[in-house]
């Protein structure tokens, strides 16, 4: 089978064998909003020579601006209820294939203001075999840093974080921007931990966030560590608003998934809170979707 | 005199008779930013036909990027210390005049990260008479929101929230943007108080923006109303990070200045604390600079 994880910025194609293991990857930059009009061209170019009949799509392709809109599924929900909800899909020039939209997930909360995610649950989904019983908390950083609390197999509740749009925004647009030199992708570590002890302090984040710039002003850090220190203000006000790292009774340990740069960030984070964490790479997505594809019985197995 | 508010983006020129009283004002979009290179002449541009000796500037004229370096002062500061550090500037072809540049304020915080302000002093000096002995709260809202603390004639503190830049940001380059139509000067109060009320949820920042998008989603404000929301929001947060507001003696009332629609968002955000305020212009600069000339000496009173 053929698992396309079709995001707003980019598209990773994986064909599957049998057992789940990945036999080979694509990758391209057309994602979804680069795809608008010309979806069916994309997506034949992403499978080209690859004639598996089944092919699973998740991600902003089935959302509101994507190709083909599929409901949120509502939490919780587990693998079950995720195979149950994939959703056919005939677009023409692809009537030698089997297409299945996987749906996103929502979670209604009692502020009246609901999350929802779209994607991140197939790379879950290939998490909950190992995880097992018991409640786990997972968190997917990025763009859109997702907190997912999983219970007994199933996907419970969700949260949404805007830390790594927020990161880009001010290290492009704002006035922050001319005060910071430097690769994003080196980590400072000092500056990184003096941002996020920051974000313990009195202040809020707003007032937080004009420290860079008297930090710039005065030489507190060099210019070139100030994106490790503002990487790591924001991503400990992220840390401190998730309610179930501050409970008592919060988990021993937070499964991450994501790049190598994030899950460096992410474990130094969790651990100045004294928190465990254990690193997945993003290619559970194809894990999480041959298992879906298992499920509903669509899958060669 | 002549006094010259010349902040990044924009410039301002006020003719004021000798009580003080403003005979004349100027506007122009030539700020700092847009004027380097080119200092002399703008401000040539600016003062034409005006042959008043002399010539206050306040703003970002006097921060690095400007004209001519000023150091900052530091808090406390009062109409005395001000005066007293007015620094003479004597560029080529204004030798008829006799410049000098207000510094800006600098407050040190135990934390380590120090405040500061360029420009907003000069307001403030234009207000600390009417205010008196005793301790007073003043915001000046905006790109930079200032929060200034005034005790017995004196600048004693200063702290700054990045609120309006977040807007703009997210207003004009975030996925956030797409969801957000009509335009920023209509204030939808239902809208704007339902986000105030969300920065006072658990969760944080980085996590309520997310909100507005899935409001978007699921139709929970109209479109054209989530500018309110997000304003709401963004302001919710700042009035939350003040530490003056939170404490036991908090001040009875706001001194806020600034124009009219920040003046009634920030009006309505406090009074839902149960907060009184006070409204008062911008052109309180010109004021101040007056004040400033007086106390130094070299305005005709």
């Amino acid at each position: 089978m053929i698992a396309v994880d079709w995001g707003t910025s980019s598209l990773r194609a994986y064909r599957i064998d049998a057992d789940g293991a990945i036999r080979a990857q694509r990758r391209s930059e057309d994602g979804v909003l680069a795809s608008r009009g010309r979806f069916a061209e994309v997506l034949s170019s992403a499978l080209a020579e690859w004639d598996d009949e089944v092919v699973l799509l998740s991600g902003m392709v089935g959302g509101r601006s994507g190709w083909n809109e599929v409901p949120y599924l509502e939490c919780p929900a587990g693998i079950d209820a995720l195979a149950a909800a994939l959703q056919p899909f005939a677009p023409p020039r692809f009537d030698t294939r089997r297409m299945l939209i996987v749906p996103g997930l929502r979670a209604s909360h009692a502020s009246g203001v609901a999350d929802v995610m779209r994607g991140e649950e197939t790379q879950i989904a290939g998490l909950l075999d190992e995880l097992g019983d018991g409640t786990h908390l997972v968190c997917l950083p990025g763009t859109h840093s997702k907190w997912v609390t999983v219970c007994d197999g199933r996907i419970a509740d969700l949260a949404t974080a805007m830390t790594g749009e927020l990161f880009a925004l001010l290290r492009k647009h704002s006035i922050l921007a001319q005060s910071m030199s430097g690769p994003d992708d080196h980590l400072d570590t000092a500056a990184f931990d003096a941002g996020f002890e920051r974000s313990a302090d009195r202040g809020g984040l707003l007032h937080h966030l004009f420290g860079v710039r008297t930090h710039a002003l005065f030489g507190r850090h060099p210019d070139a560590a100030l994106p490790s220190y503002l990487s790591g203000l924001l991503i400990g006000h992220e840390l401190r608003g998730i309610e179930a790292l501050s409970r008592n009774d919060r988990p021993a340990r937070v499964e991450l998934i994501g790049n190598d740069a994030l899950l460096l960030r992410y474990t130094r984070a969790l651990g100045l809170l004294g928190i465990a964490s254990r690193g997945h790479h993003e290619q559970l997505a194809a894990v999480g979707m041959h298992r879906l594809a298992e499920r509903a019985g669509i899958a060669r197995a």
